[in-house]
């Protein structure tokens, strides 16, 4: 990447999701990011790769890490990167957001990357518009570049995936985190377990091939990897609410429960973290917790996605 | 434009509106925006034409798509762009127009692009500053990128403006789009026709030398074009406001209406458009319909602006 | 600067406040300025001294001003800058101000720029992360680069600040700008008096080694520079808040209390101005103001703080 050739070409023209890749398509992310994490440790952390071409952020709604993330990939890559938070624009004067994106289309961005709040709106959007679309988050859905991140942080602490056993706790119902997990940690051949309160497991998850725990004790036991999600406490509508001092009591990571799992055990969070919720500081804080590594790695991926995806636009 | 030396140099340090330009002005921005078009069709899109400029998007009314258009006009020509929404920052600080356009002036921009809620805002902003002032929009008064961009679109598809028939359809009395249409359409040669109902139509409309029509049937009879507006309900204050229902029977665009123009017309929208109200659906998304070129033709002319006033500058 | 290496270097890795700078520090910064306001005044205006550095506006508070000025500062350096106003994203979903921090950390920025509505907070920051932080205004404690710009345009007026007399006017005990001013300006050699009612001074301010004045008739007398503050309503919380009028009365700047200043006077205001409140429109746009002045010396001023900080940066 990045000034280089690889012989296999990422042969997709969006990334919509974790579901559909192979596991050497998504070796070969992995690979471009590992590449990509030394473009943002130099001084001069710049690259032409995208040089004169037009990435749009359309995030429907907010998001610090991510849209900075893409942000900054896509600047680091060289490409004029145009922000767009359609929550206060657009969406006020009723317009869809098909016709969002298509205007958005006509503008010829090589790459939108979408966030939105429901799941299948950027599966709809990529087979409108003529560019590479990236999905930044959809609904309860996927969220592939987290999933990505999760295993190049993995992958770099531990020099593998497959083998390993993964524990995915926590509100798993309204996660796109949790399910782009467990399709790329099944896919290169990890264990995956999840954990969570029988409100927030959905029902059916077995067939994803995981399993599930309403203990967390139990199901921490022995993992190498312990992947903590955010409680979506503003996803839940309607249902059982869980309070923050229970939920923690419960299924909050503090040391107590992280020592039953292996004893180099990693903690991943995908952030923004609800500390003393799903997670005690003295945990996210720890030498355990591999968090902040998993921003930087999300930078990495990013800048991956985005090169592949050029490399697969014709003349990219 | 791009690269190369016109012969004949725009002669106005602002665009301000379509009022004051000169039918040659007109078609030299149009053809600056003819090769515009290429600049972002190719993979590298981006010139050098604005290198170490700087471009202001001063934005007092938010506005997803003039605003992006501009900044990417901006970007592709290599300009450094500043986006400032004013609605959300300083103007609650109780500062005044004069004191933001000033502030920015003292930045040393060398475009400010202007979009504000009254109609006069920008013409007051241009009288004070030392840059180039670009109108994106002020109140009821002008709109002459649109109108700039409607006639590109119309040009590249008919080959001419001039002995074209014109329909401007909708609310004409809250419309700087319809205004700025007028007032170019007729300077190139084109007849244009007003349809609405009366309480849209401004006193005194007959004047711009249109012909007025209460009923969009006739209206409509036999034209070339047809340019629909947005219904403007955000601006109406205290008078009559049509229900969208009772809007669309009588002044909404569907096919059977449009059958009554010729059988080749094109259909325009300046968008955001609200569906089943102004604008059936089948009619937007339809073989007429001309609406997402009008977009990518809106990046185009932006472009074309900034270069022609970027040569008109003092060591340009 | 700006392509050339000064043999004094600027020993600080952030610019915290005017506190802890030395007299030598302050004229490297201000001699940095005056290259930098060439550089905006080109028609080129863009150096490549932070070409592939990343910038990030980090403002807890929104500030029109002063984030536009540090984003042009730095894309005029060549820098890659992003934007972030917190106040509308991740703190809605309660994450820490040092979980924020730490997140843009691992982006691998090389400086941030921050605002934030706590005194100390950026001071804490500073301390978490590996990159340059810049000041950019924290509570009532500091706000260094309007101290330098203020500095930067008494000196180009003047020719010195050493031996003039300034009376910083208004609400003292909110003003983080006095502060940041009082520091400086004792520091280069100026005599300071600070001039407000008993309830917007705060207690032990001699302390400082400034003069204070309840009368500002009294303060004014045979001073070289009146700089006049905003009176920050939105930041008295309680206690008595002055109507406009009355303020304007006792303390408000206006020709008849000017006149008892030295006839060649300067009047500085760090805006956005309330006219008719601190200051009358006649003196805001009269001869003896410098305010616009001042806004183009906080590029300057702020492309020269960049600067001195990329050049400490190892490998800078």
């Amino acid at each position: 990447m990045l000034d280089q050739g690889p012989e296999y070409k990422f042969p997709h023209r969006h990334l919509l999701g974790i579901e559909g890749l192979s596991p050497q398509d998504i070796h070969v992310l992995l690979d471009l990011a590992e590449e990509a994490i030394e473009v943002s440790r130099q001084v001069e952390k710049k690259r032409s790769t995208l040089r004169g071409r037009t990435l749009i952020n359309l995030f429907f709604e907010a998001s610090t890490r991510t849209q900075s993330s893409f942000e900054l990939a896509g600047k680091r890559l060289g490409a004029d990167v145009m922000n767009m938070s359609v929550a206060t624009s657009s969406v006020k004067k009723g317009e869809t957001l098909l016709d969002t994106a298509m205007t958005l289309n006509a503008m010829r961005p090589d790459i939108i990357v979408v966030r939105h709040a429901q799941a299948g709106a950027v599966h709809l959007l990529a087979r409108k518009v003529d560019c590479s679309v990236v999905n930044a988050g959809d609904g309860a859905h996927e969220h592939p570049t987290q999933a990505l991140l999760d295993a190049l942080t993995i992958k770099r602490n531990r020099g593998r995936i497959s083998g390993l056993t993964v524990a995915i706790c926590g509100d798993i119902l309204h996660s796109r985190v949790a399910r782009s997990n467990i399709l790329l940690l099944s896919a290169l051949g990890a264990r995956v377990r999840v954990i969570g309160p029988s409100t927030l497991l959905p029902a059916g998850i077995e067939r994803m091939g995981v399993e599930v725990f309403r203990d967390m004790r139990a199901g921490l036991k022995d993992v190498d990897i312990v992947m903590m999600l955010r409680l979506q406490r503003e996803r839940m509508q309607g249902g059982f609410i869980p309070s923050p001092k229970e939920y923690f009591r419960f299924f909050g990571l503090d040391e107590e429960k992280l020592s039953l799992a292996k004893p180099d055990a990693l903690v991943l969070h995908p952030g923004p973290m609800n500390r003393g919720v799903e997670i005690d500081s003295a945990v996210a804080d720890g030498a355990h917790s591999r968090i902040r590594e998993q921003v930087e790695m999300g930078v990495a991926v990013r800048m991956a996605v985005l090169d592949a995806l050029a490399q697969h636009l014709p003349n990219g």
